[in-house]
């Protein structure tokens, strides 16, 4: 991490050390057309800075379509608050020139043309729709973060050698449904489920203006994307109570869940005395105590949680008999997951040996580890460092469209703070300066991107 | 304990020792009228012994009321069944030459005079109906295990100082209503509560022939009888397991309950670092250790159980914010109730501290410990060793008749084993040996207590 200073000494030393080759600025960025006016600036300012109160006012216009009276958002997608939410940002991407298209899942897609023929599309952002009784940044960042990143290159007259897709993905938060039919990872069998609109997804996806039977050419084939870059607010306290202004997300993690089964024997709670008891509950906080430290007792940033708890017959008299548990182990590793759950399997069984109560263990749920592109880690590590932003790498405990583009694209994720580690929630909240930060990494890692790849 | 063998020498040695005293053999059992046949029988037999065959055509004759398939009984109080079961009863009890009446609350109370004038009488019974899908000794052994006493008494010509009231209690599953009533301690606003038969107590009371606005009038004043014994199935495997004929019960446990709730903060199983979580189901799995370590770190039959626990949200990805069990601790004692009671706080404080989970306890329901009274203990306990049965004083941790009465007269138990502990259950069943010993050791009981007894 460096502060300002050190970042302006660090940059006037890169400047100065040897003759800047013809069309390539080192440092900040490279850009195939610099004109001199920028150039001059750089020496000050390694890349342009996106227009904060242009993106505030749009977060602020957004978070009319499907405003609740708390301040938080009903924007689930289908319903006629993503619809015209998304309306919006259309006129806003055609405001900004883009060359507008929806894909046949409804994913909108605005590009902005590259100075290279024949280089595939960079693409950059993430999605709109929320959950039910939602907030105003998980997802609109990082949709607007792009597109406010592609103005203030037109704004600074820089062209990259990428085309630029502004993406907007739909129905994140019901099965990320846009990415992964570009993934290729969506089954025909979930156009039938119920969204949180009322509608299908298949009728969903339809009233987006996309068509559920052609789902299939909506699949983007390896290569056809250069790479892909999502700024997301964190969803966890992490930045906040470290004071740090930027995440380098590292990946998203994998998800392993079980039901644990513990089987004891339902017993007359007065009549049997502790000697002879086998407490399918004791055995079950035994357990609890042991997931806990498995995720503990190793270095690392896995993480290990009992959410789900049921005893029966559930009744004040009576000596559970059977107590049923959800265990959930996440790590950017899915290897680190199967450390865990080695750990916690061997203290399953030695609880049931002791206790009388043997533990089962089914896997119910698997979501795999995408762990972000070392490159893109790099850009958006050393976009935080060149803006002097204190940044740390970081898992994302959550879910993104991210994960799924990794299937096709190398991909990287820009985490900003979230007040009090909020989400999901009316009162989530990130302060306009961290975002206006964030914003201003995802372009620079935008303009590294341009770049280096191919 | 001391085997047959021993028994026979100790009684032959009683009886050698010293003269015997004019119309009172010692030992055994008082009796003001011995016949000079049944003196020399004496000599073998310290008691009358009862007709076990008789005693079990009762119990399989009263099982056809409610029957089940499964060999279980449905005969909850104020059903078709259990009014058919009373009647086939006081039928016996009718066939026995006693004097039977319902009183104001429906309890049946069949009487053999006694012959000393203006004693007041000894109750014995217990109840006969059941839980839904119960079985068929839990309160039936009681009440004609009773019977059997009284009727073996008239077969060996034995008449008692005192009278016997043989009694069957009303409701006992659904809450004691005819103990609580002789008590005082049933409170009218129970009269509107539904009993599982579908009737209000109040309707059911009236079904039985009982006055549901008259109940003040059922209550027995103190003195007014002389004391009360119930014969029971243990509901429990402490006999069975240790291999033991007979239950001399040292009281009904008392019972308090604590709803204890865990304060956590919900938080997103993945976002939220596990340093940095307040996960409340870890401070209650904590606690549940605590009760139960509470409980087993004394000496003593006090027992202590959590039976109910509920995690909220309650979502596999979502670390619980709250968690509320319950906490049931049994002694029969209350003091050592509160000692208990006093380690699992000073254990939740220390929980809620080191978490930052604090712990908050409610009590919910409170039981009174019914000791039995000490003279009763003795002579059930000398009962049993007069036949040479194996026994030990134990708690009973399920509540009956016999803690009621114990508000207004002095009381004894016996118990006999439950096959696997098993009650409450179609497969209640209890060994015909051991039925037969435990009429024995009531009748013992009741000899001695009337002989004994003003």
């Amino acid at each position: 991490m460096m502060n300002r200073r050190q970042f302006s000494r660090s940059l006037i030393g890169a400047l100065g050390v040897s003759a800047v080759p013809s069309g390539f600025l080192p440092g900040a960025f490279g850009a195939s057309a610099v004109s001199p006016g920028f150039l001059s600036a750089a020496l000050f300012q390694a890349q342009p800075l996106v227009n904060g109160p242009r993106l505030h006012r749009w977060l602020l216009e957004l978070s009319n379509f499907g405003a609740r009276e708390d301040g938080g958002i009903d924007r689930v997608a289908f319903s006629d608050a993503d619809i015209e939410g998304r309306r919006y940002v259309r006129s806003l991407m055609e405001e900004a020139g883009l060359d507008v298209r929806v894909d046949l899942v409804g994913n909108i897609l605005g590009r902005r043309e590259g100075t290279i023929p024949g280089l595939p599309p960079i693409m950059v952002g993430s999605h709109l729709d929320s959950v039910p009784a939602g907030g105003n940044y998980d997802g609109p960042l990082g949709t607007l973060g792009a597109l406010e990143g592609v103005r203030t290159l037109q704004d600074a007259g820089i062209e990259l050698r990428h085309p630029v897709d502004v993406v907007v993905f739909v129905n994140e938060e019901g099965g990320k449904t846009g990415s992964r039919v570009m993934a290729g990872e969506f089954r025909a069998q979930e156009l039938e489920l119920e969204s949180a609109s009322g509608f299908t997804i298949g009728e969903g996806i339809r009233r987006l203006g996309g068509d559920p039977e052609r789902l299939a050419e909506a699949q983007v084939g390896p290569g056809e994307v250069a790479g892909f870059l999502e700024l997301h607010v964190e969803q966890g306290a992490v930045l906040e109570k470290s004071g740090i202004q930027v995440g380098v997300v590292e990946g998203i993690v994998g998800i392993r869940r079980w039901d644990a089964v513990v089987h004891g024997a339902a017993n007359h709670a007065g009549t049997t005395p502790m000697d002879q008891r086998r407490d399918a509950l004791l055995g079950a906080a035994q357990l609890v105590e042991a997931v806990n430290r498995a995720a503990t007792s190793m270095e690392g940033s896995q993480v290990a949680t009992v959410g789900r708890i049921q005893a029966s017959p559930g009744a004040p008299n009576v000596i559970p008999g059977e107590v049923v548990l959800s265990i959930e182990v996440r790590a950017l590793e899915m290897r680190r997951i199967q450390e865990v759950m080695d750990e916690i399997q061997r203290e399953a069984d030695a609880i049931g040996a002791e206790n009388g109560t043997p533990i089962e263990l089914n896997e119910f749920y698997l979501s795999g580890a995408a762990p972000t592109d070392d490159r893109f880690r790099g850009w958006v590590e050393s976009a935080a460092a060149d803006l002097g932003l204190t940044h740390r790498r970081m898992p994302s405990g959550a879910g993104h469209d991210a994960q799924a583009v990794a299937h096709f694209a190398p991909m990287g994720m820009v985490f900003v703070p979230s007040v009090g580690g909020l989400s999901h929630h009316p009162e989530e909240y990130s302060r306009p300066e961290d975002i206006e930060a964030g914003a201003n990494v995802l372009l620079g890692a935008l303009l590294k991107a341009d770049s280096e790849l191919d």
